[in-house]
């Protein structure tokens, strides 16, 4: 899928002494860590997300618990379980994502590209698709 | 204590939905985010860190579970425990910092100012007391 895929990223250490991944800006991350935010607390049966950025780039993770995430490029659709914290999901732009199924006591955590800024952000899902016709991203 | 400090950060949402904690480099934390890892299945017995850096700044958080930090800078030596998600602990440079007492299904997250370099590390406690006496950090 365009701009969407599963990064597997390194877990050092054992079951002995536990785990630690290691996330760097502009190295094992593609962009300059501006921004980290992280979601905990959220009922089993409350979806998040719904919505596409035009030019952030953000990788998701779930360190705890699990979730799924429906991805769409405009031409595909695809459902991506997170349920292991060295598994991240690389969402660029224009990818329309939606969070659901949250295991009890789960946490993101993701890493983004820019700060937080509501112009960046599509939550129409129809203005979402009439933009991926446009060609003027 | 000298450069170590809680920070209570934003907590925005509600238990209907969820809440979501964001953290900006350079905003609500203190440097440029170029590094970040997170800890996860540590064995409740088991301390980590055991170490002081020479300028790294890292702000620790603790985001499902709970853990204590033990802090010392020379002079005072304190206990913090980290039970909640908004809250951060900056732990700059030199610094002795141990973790311990990780609640089962722990996950800890670290943002840092650089990234990983084992020479900023010092690992041995007696000259990290002999450093801080001779004034040349």
């Amino acid at each position: 899928m365009k701009n969407c895929r599963l990064i597997e990223f390194h877990r050092i250490g054992s079951t002995d002494v536990g785990y630690l991944t290691p996330l760097e800006g502009n190295k094992n991350i593609p962009f300059d860590i501006k921004r980290v935010y992280y979601i905990y607390d959220v009922p089993t049966e409350i979806p998040r997300g719904f919505h596409a950025h035009r030019k952030l780039e953000q990788v998701l993770f779930c360190l705890q618990g699990s979730v799924r995430v429906k991805v769409e490029d405009g031409e595909k659709t695809d459902v991506i379980p997170l349920d292991a914290p060295h598994k991240g999901l690389y969402v660029g732009p224009m990818v329309w994502h939606e969070m659901f199924d949250f295991e009890e006591n789960t946490v993101m955590m993701v890493l983004a590209s820019d700060y937080y800024e509501e112009k960046d952000y599509i939550r129409d899902y129809e203005e979402f698709n009439e933009l991926l016709n446009t060609d003027i991203i």
